[in-house]
């Protein structure tokens, strides 16, 4: 298999509302900088990839739901992560769905420390990150300047542009989250990122 | 958390007819053996499982099924197992599970050599293990003796002995295969296997 290490970026699908996502957020930066590979951070929306899939919300499924809590929490423990839940949850994203992608294309970088710090108050703090203002509040405490913003996140071009990005996640076959294509191999679930990380060092097997 | 080095068996539970299972079948005696744990194989049925969960069977789902399809080759390939599918898949697998059972009751350790070799034959070279001939010669081919075996398999006792396993299962909170039990602690998917593994090397976080 042909190894492109030209330093083209990881593609990290998720919805800030998955707690498996959250736990792949914290890490998914770092693994890939050590191959030389930025992160292209990419918001979505569960709910809609499951009108695909025509699946239920884990946590809401019987069994699967008990197992996966115990899962998750062994999760964060195994990898050191704070694990805690905002009220209500699950929450809809689309606040910081957009937020994300408004500030994606003035500053890559920070969009990337934002997406990193909105999951880590959300599920590791249990702080509610759904409005405008829960955003700029947490953009700020990372000193993020969004100025403009929250006359952008209620119009018609940020509403669209986010649903562009869901349509284009299906079409690529996007059918959960954290969900990573490195270049046109994709790893679905916090699960993955071993193999996501051993196909990075190797090129693919 | 405390540690049980006592040499209490991992249980397995699968279902034959679950190639994730299959991949998990042919690693989970030697990784449990290196902690001095035996292995406790428990054939299920995935379909009396989703009666529970609610859940369809993943290749079955939109997305999810290609996806799955090449997480299974790559799999297979990082684990240098062989990969091929049996004409029909998925299939009925009452037969080899009822089979195990009978003859778990009377040799342990033929019964896990019998489990691994039935998995390796329908998933590793796409032989149909569903009929009582299909897995006596399999049997055989091991040097298994399963003289006996055809006359139990039609017979009340070992469907509802099959039935209650599927039973007890649920009640222990399965909700997929493989899924595994060590101590009181459950995981579930090939893929976390390796946490099974920090698990019984540690005892526990």
């Amino acid at each position: 298999m042909e190894h492109k290490p030209d330093g083209s970026p990881v593609r990290f699908y998720f919805d800030f509302s998955s707690p498996y996502a959250y736990l792949a957020s914290q890490v998914i930066d770092g693994i890939c900088a050590r191959h030389g590979r930025p992160v292209d951070w990419r918001p979505i929306l569960l709910g809609a990839i499951m009108q695909h899939t025509g699946s239920e919300p884990l946590m809401a499924q019987p069994l699967k739901g008990d197992y996966s809590m115990r899962d998750l929490a062994r999760c964060a423990r195994a990898q050191g992560a704070p694990l805690s839940f905002p009220d209500p949850c699950p929450f809809l994203s689309v606040v910081p769905a957009r937020a994300l992608y408004w500030l994606k294309d003035r500053d890559e970088a920070a969009a990337r420390r934002l997406g990193q710090r909105l999951f880590l108050e959300t599920f590791g703090h249990g702080r509610t990150i759904t409005t405008p203002e829960a955003v700029r509040d947490i953009a700020g405490e990372c000193g993020i300047d969004m100025t403009g913003f929250e006359d952008a996140i209620a119009g018609p071009d940020l509403k669209q542009r986010l649903r562009e990005e869901v349509d284009v996640a299906v079409a690529a076959g996007v059918c959960g989250a954290p969900y990573f294509i490195v270049d046109d191999e994709p790893f679905w679930g916090a699960d993955r990122i071993d193999h996501l990380d051993r196909w990075l060092e190797s090129g693919g097997w």
